[in-house]
């Protein structure tokens, strides 16, 4: 998912995150290259599991969005490769996800060998909500309230 | 390719770019995604590519270089998405490489729609030099005449 | 694209090839992996890269059929491993394309080292008709004619 | 990881299966496609992650054969593709491992929804048996070993 509109959020993110969540998975051979490590993009679909773990724990499968005419694509991504990580080791990343402004959400990602804690890549994607043409939109009204109840969730 | 090792060269690329290259290729079908535009990853594979076609350009095959125990991994990414792109779109993409302090390499690179020059994505990448054991290496000799050499051809 | 259905065209492509189409890419540092030759599933990306060329040198676009409700997913597939190819390695593909029964279309797909003619990777893929909603259709009028006009355009 | 050398191994699988192994997943959005269902090549993806889980499940994991030299490339792979998976669909897959002939091995796939058993692919994939160069080599006394270890743990 990737989408149309320019952003300027490539600072921290701004207040605290609503939703932390942690995942583990294991590198795929598919996604080694030559190097003997993980090509640099798998990061980035690494991020997305991520995001989507994250929202589903929380009570906003992703997957029910799109349906809704909500989508959130990506609008700025980052990363830094900090570590190695070969096929088949168990990776551990942590998903933060906050809302920037009104209309924007910003996922911060933390990659580490889940054995070592060793670090392996670390990096955000800035995400807009469009309709299914593209087109900027405010986040609706049962978002926002599923937003809330999962950011009192977590701080109950 | 990605590497160990963390950086700061967050910032715009340091000095002039000795290279700029531009190349022209198609949005594959497995590039796209749900949403209809490619998947944000993608941007990724496609910067190799531009990097790829600019160092061959100049006189320095990136394959040259790794049985040459001389290897570039990516050490950050970022990329701004600004605009849709399609199945079968012909994109544009500019790169332009330079030499950050003494020993990492930056690739900027900007990608737009060959017909109408609608912005599709902009971005920048972060080499480290290493040996193939991942270990920072200087940049041999052999290289930085080489890259000298492409410097002034360029200039004339 | 990948689609709903069974096939039972495993054999030899029934009759003559209409379209035979040539076409040349490098192998890209993202299509690796640790063994040092191409990752298996990059033969379908590749695959798909000689049809839509194949279909477009015969006028027949593929981007231009979705938008008229006509879509060709992959009901079958089959790869031979022949040898081996490396990133950056120039490789030639010569796709055939020929129609199976009244309602099925099938590529036959022929991977070699463009260099040596090396034998790299051999196989097919079938293809149904199908409207949006992955309904299987007969190929419309429209569609006929087009191939078959592509077909006196190859025997004259 | 794909390899050279052809094979006649197109016929169903000799003799029974020694591993039998299911594993559980979900599509990913980067596995899908403007048609809105997983690109065909992701097949081949996941077959990977199922051999790799069956192995492992076995106590031969892959990721120690090609430390000890030995690497068990493509040589040729088969998909059938059933039925629509769609983003974020919960997808059950079983592997069957079985030797064919003396040197190499056969990996058949079986990829329904895990809610409604509704068939989604299913297609095997041959390995050689090869060095780190691509040579051809027999099994290793210490494979076969392990091999009728966990083909009596199987039968017990």
């Amino acid at each position: 998912m990737t989408a149309a509109g320019s952003t300027n959020a490539g600072g921290p993110a701004a207040g605290p995150a609503v939703f932390e969540h942690v995942i583990t998975f294991r590198v795929r051979y598919s996604e080694t290259d030559q190097m003997g490590t993980f090509y640099n993009s798998r990061a980035l679909e690494w991020f997305e599991c991520g995001r989507t773990e994250a929202l589903r724990a929380r009570g906003l499968p992703y997957a029910e969005l799109e349906p809704r005419d909500v989508f959130l694509p990506v609008v700025e991504a980052h990363v830094r490769y900090l570590g190695r990580a070969q096929y088949d080791d168990l990776l551990q990343m942590t998903t933060s996800i906050a809302f920037i402004g009104r209309a924007r959400v910003r996922c911060d990602e933390r990659i580490v060998q889940a054995d070592s804690g060793k670090n392996v890549a670390a990096g955000y994607t800035v995400h807009a909500f469009t309709d299914r043409n593209g087109r900027v939109i405010r986040p609706p009204a049962w978002f926002i309230e599923g937003w809330k109840k999962a950011k009192n969730a977590k701080q109950s």
